[in-house]
């Protein structure tokens, strides 16, 4: 972050009151419920289905493809009111779009979600449609809300988001490069991204797109960019190919690269304006960030239930795994590892419910650059204690590392959170001393 | 623990609310206000009088006495009510001894405390009288109290904690052999310790001493051990030497080696009564190891304040410290390991709190193996930045870091914690698959 | 390993003399010219052919089948020369059948290949033909040898192993229940196997199978397992399916699920005798092991010169990345820990060279308990380095790293060799101080 | 290093040599007596020694002074030719100092010296004088020669080295501010010093100070600097106060902090000449950083061996440590650990051997930045398996953890390491891409 930005942050900050629920117990009765509808679902419903759903997205012939019973446990649950609960109280007060929780309440129950593999899409919950949505209803026109927000809260369609590029480091968004012209009363779209993650699932219509509207780069470094809509049935949008994490296309999904040549959009398609692009992904991301972090928390304590059931099944050397000192410290770091980031998580999310997103950016940093490291450590420690069994299809375990050890990367790697980490606990060291 | 221990544990937690202040501004008023006190009395009284403390201290001549001025600053402390802040509600409900803070709201001011290798003392808030107090409070008779708990709590007298003996793995504590015989109207107590703290300190006048009051071993294995007073200057208490830790003698509190020969007491002075010391033992060291957990919290700040503050001022190959990423990143896990260790550590004292000392003993047993580890990182951290320097008398680097090594070590090694957690997790995963 | 094993190793070792060459200028000429040939060969002929193999072996139409340029720089490698480099002089002393090059020449020429995910093929010296072949040599009759030892060397065929077994912890070979039964003169064949790699390959025509010949366990623990040779085509022999490593398949060769029922060859498809298959097992694992960490050496190799390239080429917050401390030590570490490794590897193959493979047993622990490990790090920062194109297929470094970490579990995990390791070091010691 | 330093070291490295000694056995007959003699000394007559030697200086009335028994060890030592082994072949050709042994071969023998805390001086092979008599060897005039390095030879007298400096970051050999200046036939020497290991002792004759001859810079930043002997009762010589490492203060060698206020010596007294002084650095650093990690391989060796023998005598629930697996992983991952820096030691010791000091450069700074790391984290295991007895005075752990702990600051910061390492790294790969 710019050195001016941490000052508003470090400013907007200033004295707050954080009391945390970490228990269940300590939430509404309301999101208690919830809590206990999804993870009865998921039990019932999902973890039972999920097999069936890896051999599908894993045979060449429907991989790309939707299965039929994901549509049905999608209305399932849609008609159980367990729908859209990402929306929280800080982007729709009103509860026009959501069910109205907190960040926190959300959290204990994203958690449960991120146990499974395909759990949150079945909530409509599931990124980037997630961080697509709260950028329709913090910043889109009403007619953009009409044809884009509406069919995606109903689950309808879905979305990709279009940021990072192949020729540069885009952890530093201000190397974007794609370009965003304007033309008359149209907006020529020009750029080679990757990673635009969930633009190879068949119900995939709209797209986010970054670009830079400030060709010249007249303006301000940070008002060069700019976000835009672009339906996926556009003329010139060329899906290249699916790319791969650590061997998994995570079809029907997938990551997929795209070119974008000569798309042309209406003027309408600018969200928020020129120049606001920055801005944007600011809160997008944010969002995004807290969001993969809690789906964290599910994915590490799924994989440390694996660990303990497996451990007690295993004797070698005259021994159960279990009664190994060695595997004991493993369970009990894993549960240490888990519960520390927990904590961390659930406060960056109470933040966000207090002070809002963008003061909240030292609390996303901190847990964006802590969590998955960690649950990366969870979950191979799992690995290791299952053997062979850890690596291959049978568990769901390098699966999970392999989305986590990506997490790493996605969404600013883990220097950039750093870096934000450091100049923010300078500065607020300088301030304390002045 | 042992496995019918663990079971209660878990049945005592059940669903229980918390709601966790983790910031100052949602503690009551009165905390907040003590919690400013007592910060601005370290900084204007105690921090500067450190270095004359540690000269004092490090003076073969006056070591083992007591600086005139640490008396003064009690005085100071205790006539603006900054005193005996650690004596909790759930010790004292009634408000009897102490100032009827919360755990939750004791940590924030003790964190405070732990900047300084002395602060503690000055408010009559260190180890082991804190602990001892407590056991006092709980488990002492009247005239126990009378004798011993008023002049501690008005600070004229210290005491020390006799467990530990050199010839066996006190980690396990069924492994202690010192005897405590009954004669008669006395106990005549026979037994070698070592790491009595504060053994050395000149104004210590009572020691809690653990031992084995059935000599046969008819008892079971958890009512063989008692605890007793005596009085250190009762014939037969014999004091060897005192122990350093990475060189550190930490006088004139002091590690001491103490020899008990033929020690008689009256059986007044038998805590609770014959064969409850395991039990006494468990409370007594859960609160020491919250306590121990809190400091650490504030030493670990330090570390950091003097890390930012150094590599702001030193340049090497052209260019500032705090400029090079790898500086930045270790700031930066460093403030993200001091938050996850402050949450966690938190959360601990929010349960004691709520569900009480002994059904904590899963959170107690996580900050004691996560918190010195993590903590020793950030002062190692500190002590790289600061080359030579860090590991000078110059600044309070290299005594924190022994101090917290020797953490992951005092009131249970690492590896009895993890053992702890370990079996709760896996005892607590069993029961959830019913 | 058995107690009185390892007492046989420590007797075995004795004070032998190691002079390892560490450069390559320290070889004869011959080995010399055969690394410089195979590097050569592999940066013309088999680095340029990679992406198209790829391409093939992740193509649905085409992956289990064999890419016909593959048999093409088979053939060419062979007239070469370069060919069955593998078998060392003290598996074949008389160079009947290889090069008779030491295992630390060899160490040299296979960390080349190691480079490449393919290259170890083409010069036939690819697993698990490497260790079926030894076998062979060393312990086939003269038939065997004719039959499965010169097809194999010709590479005419390929070969599996078949010895982990999905219900049992396999890590200790002594768990295996497979059984192998006489009858007549037959025997019969009954297990469930899984990671038999290669078993995949059209081309593999054999497999070596380890199961019990004592059924009733009534000879000594580690006499009643055999080795036993299985044509591919036996009825019987039903392939179930490939099992995937994070998600690869590692096409062609791939990692199969074999079920083995009342499958029956003749009584001379015996290695070496009933009850021998623990010890042949010692040794085929031995050569195994090294073979892994010297190809693990030359992926690690790559992945270092992957990130350095990269690292100069991105810039990110005004800095070209590679001017970053941060990355600077990266890097740094990275060439430590492979040079650590590589000398570690080399002392290994040395003393195989010098006192032989099973008194080489504490060497080779060593090497594949540390090197994995280690490797896995130098790819992990690697990964990061390169952002997401480091998890995806357009670099090689995801896919090495699941091959990588799949080695700390395969040929034994970390825990046995650990094991090894400490056992022999604790005899060690105790003997020292008698 | 600066880039064209870096480049002068490729060139030299070119294609050499390095058939490696890594068993005792493949040493010379001569060395092996030696290293026999050496290792029985120790045993015999320093081992016993050393807890008397700690008590006298430990105590505050003897601890600036010398033990007689130190002394009277010193001559048997030398009597019996055990004296002076550092001074290897590449110092010395015609041996005519010391006893042309190779590196390598010291290496095995001042591995054992490294076990003991006051071995090296008893064979004087201590630093600094090492790295001082060095100097001497290679640079001195025949007059300084005769002068110093023949006592110093001697073992009469001892010397310092006054490099670092509080002000600045001495890491960067550049910030070095301390004047010499030229007046008439004297220089005059303005500076405040510190780490000026050995000052203390009331032995110490002779300093070789390092400062800048070029007051206005307008030298090459490279030849700034000079060194220059300063005899210790030079006037302006003044010993502010002994440094301490984590509590200890090394007694009766100490670490001084020194003012040189307008000290005047001979011209004479400078070293190869103005402006040489970083030349000499280079050379004296780099053979002080082997003769460190060497003594470190030792030291490791010493903490493991302590380590084995403690658990197999302790009892915790129900089992003997030993026996626990995580304790036998810590052993197992302790000799890895000191066996993969032996052989990285051996090979820069021969890489020195082979094409010297200079040009051997990578080899150092990659023993410097990775030895003490790991040895470190082999006394951390056996600190943690002792218990609290590993911090104490009754075994050398803490005592030689510190010591290592400073090793990755002294001589250079593991990061200046890491550095020379990545850029030399990055380098030789580009030239490779050529």
């Amino acid at each position: 972050m710019a050195q001016n930005r941490l000052a508003d942050v470090m400013k907007n900050r200033g004295n707050f009151t954080v009391s945390l629920p970490v228990t269940l117990a300590a939430l509404s009765t309301h999101a208690q419920n919830l809590h206990s509808q999804v993870k009865q679902f998921i039990d019932t419903h999902i973890v039972p289905f999920e097999p069936e759903f890896l051999k599908w997205s894993n045979d060449q012939k429907t991989k790309w493809t939707i299965h039929p019973h994901m549509e049905r446990l999608k209305a399932k649950a849609k008609s159980e009111g367990l729908w859209n609960l990402f929306l929280t109280k800080d982007y729709d007060p009103s509860c026009q779009y959501g069910a109205g929780l907190t960040n926190v309440e959300y959290a204990f129950i994203a958690q449960e979600m991120g146990r499974s593999l395909i759990a949150s899409e079945v909530f409509n919950c599931s990124a980037p449609d997630t961080g697509n949505m709260e950028v329709l209803v913090r910043y889109g026109s009403e007619q953009q809300k009409q044809q884009w927000l509406k069919p995606l809260l109903n689950g309808e369609i879905r979305s990709c988001f279009a940021m990072t590029e192949p020729a540069v480091a885009s952890s530093d968004a201000t190397n974007i490069r794609s370009s965003i012209r304007r033309q008359g009363n149209e907006y020529v779209i020009n750029g080679h991204k990757w990673w635009t993650s969930g633009a190879m699932d068949p119900r995939c219509k709209i797209c986010i797109f970054m670009g830079k509207t400030s060709a010249d780069g007249s303006a301000p470094v940070h008002k060069q960019q700019s976000m835009i809509l672009i339906p996926m049935d556009s003329p010139g949008v060329k899906i290249l190919r699916p790319l791969t994490v650590f061997g998994y296309d995570d079809a029907p999904h997938g990551h997929a690269e795209v070119l974008f040549e000569d798309v042309r959009v209406p003027v309408s398609n600018i969200l928020l304006g020129e120049g606001r692009g920055f801005e944007i992904a600011q809160g997008r991301l944010g969002g995004g960030r807290i969001h993969h972090c809690i789906r964290t928390l599910g994915a590490a304590e799924r994989a440390l239930q694996l660990m303990i059931d497996r451990v007690q099944e295993r004797v070698a050397f005259g021994q159960r795994l279990v009664d190994q000192s060695s595997i004991q410290q493993d369970i009990a770091k894993s549960r240490i590892d888990i519960e520390l980031c927990r904590l961390l998580v659930l406060k960056a999310a109470h933040v966000i419910d207090v002070i809002g997103n963008k003061a909240a950016a030292p609390d996303v940093a901190m847990i964006k650059a802590a969590v998955p490291v960690l649950a990366c450590k969870v979950v191979d420690r799992a690995i290791q204690a299952h053997g062979a069994l850890g690596v291959s299809q049978d568990t769901a375990l390098s699966h999970l590392y392999a989305g986590l050890r990506t997490l790493r990367i996605a969404d600013g790697p883990d220097e950039v959170h750093l870096r934000t980490v450091a100049k923010l606990e300078i500065l607020s060291r300088n301030m304390a001393k002045l």
